[in-house]
């Protein structure tokens, strides 16, 4: 048996405060100096952190998967993301902050470009501008749906966007119409099991209404959409393990995965140098406090090794004030690597640590890098452990058994 | 869930080539002087590849577990060993090279002497000579099969031999003839189930018609069976990883376990010098090259230091030449330890590297060592992981989830 089981069933509520800092896509791999941006980086703070602490190395799914953010958090919020899959549809849904219902299908769509025989000449329609994508969903969302259900229409960016249908009774079993492909005409919406067939007949009304409205744009007139997907049924962190979390984050995809665990979610701090009063703010009322920082990923992403580790000086500089309000528990780690060598996320573990004065093991690690992790008492494990560990520091686990 | 299923569902088929050099038994724990065969070993080429790559610790099939030679190698091959049963008789039919067929029944035999009474005098006739057993196994081959099936047998080696029916419609639970004693006459041949009733027939006419033939024989005059099995369906590497893998080993049984997961096999290279001219002519066609030396292990089991230290040296030699055709990555290792002072296989984790600049954590590891392993970036995982870490460093993996 998975583990988690048994700390979902000994976890019990208590005072303590568990602060988990997650700065995105952290983990990186030594060039040939041997540095990573983290390990170049001032981090007076964090260091203390892991020399009081205790380090170690984490799998978000397992060895050699490298996973994309929702995976990576699902693993964060102690879940085990090879048992739950969240589909394309709602992972945009969620990626533009849309409050998303149990029971809504969701599916992201391109905008494309159809010739004049019906066939698909641009599969992303020439990359509209966000703001162009805006003024076409301005125009779709007239469109009336049909009796007994809701349609929403979402920008995404650029060609994206995103479909909701709400209603009652609704199945998310459906065949994309995008054939990822050109010269071809978009597949025809599709039930795959009986239970969607009358989802598939709104979607198809909306996107055959969707065509004529768009009939006469140059460029952007047809509409692809795939990963139909409804809100997959993950018990919030309060039903498994008694916790009262809320989300500090600024990028709406962070936020709706927190959401997706049951998370508070205060207003988005503005910036960076906002998340202490942010944080601060939510001291009563919570127990576990999820703090997101994208930079380092962004950094990661675009493969800049300077401003990854600038983006890590910065949040050491800020830990300070973080902290001032008092945890009893603090965790540093990751969702995923983003190696700035890579330019994408990668299959290494992330480093973590565990502070917790007197109830983790203070294991000789002084430093708070990818290679000390290596030496950390932790050891490796799947990322979900770390959050056992967390509760456990926290007084949060009671004993298993007489 | 076991990743694997992710790391199966994520393959995608890349360029890039991955050489996996077994080292069959190699790992070993140190002595009083703190030395193994490897530790001792001068080895330029080998401690590059771990300077250079990452270095960790592999439990074949879990802690405390001794693996045979099967379930070792399906760990290397990315399977959980203890998911998958192969049968003895599968493994001798195997390990003579015989080309075993899907619903194939085999069973291991030995030659064994029957007093006058029917009794057992020696479960191993006096252990004949491999020779002997040849003609003896000449004279078996005589028997005419029942109608619509087809007996093989075959000589493994001194009183061991193999048993394989085929046929359509055969049932492989049967219970062993062999009562591993003596003085009682050997069991019947009997199903365990009814749809083996019809393939037990046909094995009690088989020995029967043995026993008439082997009578006048002055010492192996009877036959004892066990380890009734089929083919276990293994889904080959080309069909859970997309690779096309290609076998350069000389010993039948690993030829045999290589072509249990789909391996290509060409003809074995008549010497250990002869590998990288074999491993060269592979080169085209294929992305993964798993390369078996046996000696490590023989001088393993031999308790034998001096000469596994030297197989060592002589592997390291070669390396140079093995790796002249390129590799993307290359993964060293072994199928599970063979400590010398064990002289038998061992539960002992097995070390391994990953070589694949740029793409793998690069550790402190700067030699490749039992001891070293032990601070390596891998850390200590199944063996079914190291395949996912190869094939992620060759970029044979896609992104999970968005």
């Amino acid at each position: 048996m998975d583990t988690m089981r048994i700390v979902e069933r000994q976890a019990q509520q208590s005072e303590t405060r568990i602060l988990l800092l997650v700065l995105d896509g952290l983990g990186d791999i030594p060039g040939d100096d041997g540095a990573t941006p983290l390990s170049a980086a001032r981090r007076p703070n964090l260091d203390r952190l892991a020399a009081e602490g205790c380090c170690g190395r984490f799998d978000p799914v397992g060895p050699g998967i490298t996973p994309g953010s929702g995976p990576g958090h699902l693993g964060l919020f102690g879940s085990d993301p090879s048992e739950i899959e969240i589909g394309r549809g709602v992972l945009s849904a969620v990626g533009v902050d849309f409050p998303l219902q149990r029971g809504d299908v969701a599916a992201r769509f391109n905008f494309c470009t159809l010739g004049a025989s019906g066939a698909i000449a641009d599969r992303r329609a020439g990359r509209p501008s966000t703001e162009e994508n805006r003024r076409l969903v301005a125009r779709l969302r007239e469109i009336p749906p049909p009796k007994g259900c809701e349609l929403f229409v979402e920008t995404e960016s650029e060609h994206r966007g995103v479909l909701v249908v709400r209603g009652v009774g609704l199945g998310a079993r459906l065949a994309d119409t995008d054939p990822q492909a050109t010269g071809v005409a978009p597949l025809p919406v599709r039930a795959l099991e009986v239970g969607s067939e009358r989802t598939a007949g709104i979607v198809a009304g909306f996107v055959a209404a969707a065509h004529r409205v768009l009939a006469a744009e140059p460029r952007v007139n047809g509409l692809l959409l795939r990963g139909f997907d409804s809100l997959p049924t993950i018990p919030s962190l309060a039903e498994r393990f008694r916790l009262r979390p809320v989300c500090i984050a600024t990028y709406p995809m962070y936020r709706g995965l927190a959401r997706l665990v049951g998370m508070e979610m205060p207003a988005a701090p503005p910036a960076l140098v906002d998340y202490p009063a942010a944080l601060a703010a939510q001291h009563t009322g919570h127990d576990l406090f999820f703090v997101h920082v994208k930079y380092t990923d962004k950094a990661g992403e675009d493969g800049d090794f300077t401003r990854k580790r600038a983006v890590v000086e910065e949040v050491d500089a800020l830990l300070p004030a973080l902290l001032a309000p008092g945890f009893d528990v603090v965790v540093v780690t990751a969702d995923h690597s983003t190696p700035v060598g890579h330019k994408a996320h990668s299959w290494h573990p992330v480093p973590g640590l565990v502070w917790a004065p007197g109830r983790v093991f203070r294991d000789a690690t002084r430093e708070f890098s990818e290679q000390a992790c290596l030496g950390g008492g932790l050891g490796r494990m799947p990322l979900r452990f770390l959050l056992a560990e967390a509760l456990a520091a926290a007084g949060k686990l009671a004993k298993y058994g007489a």
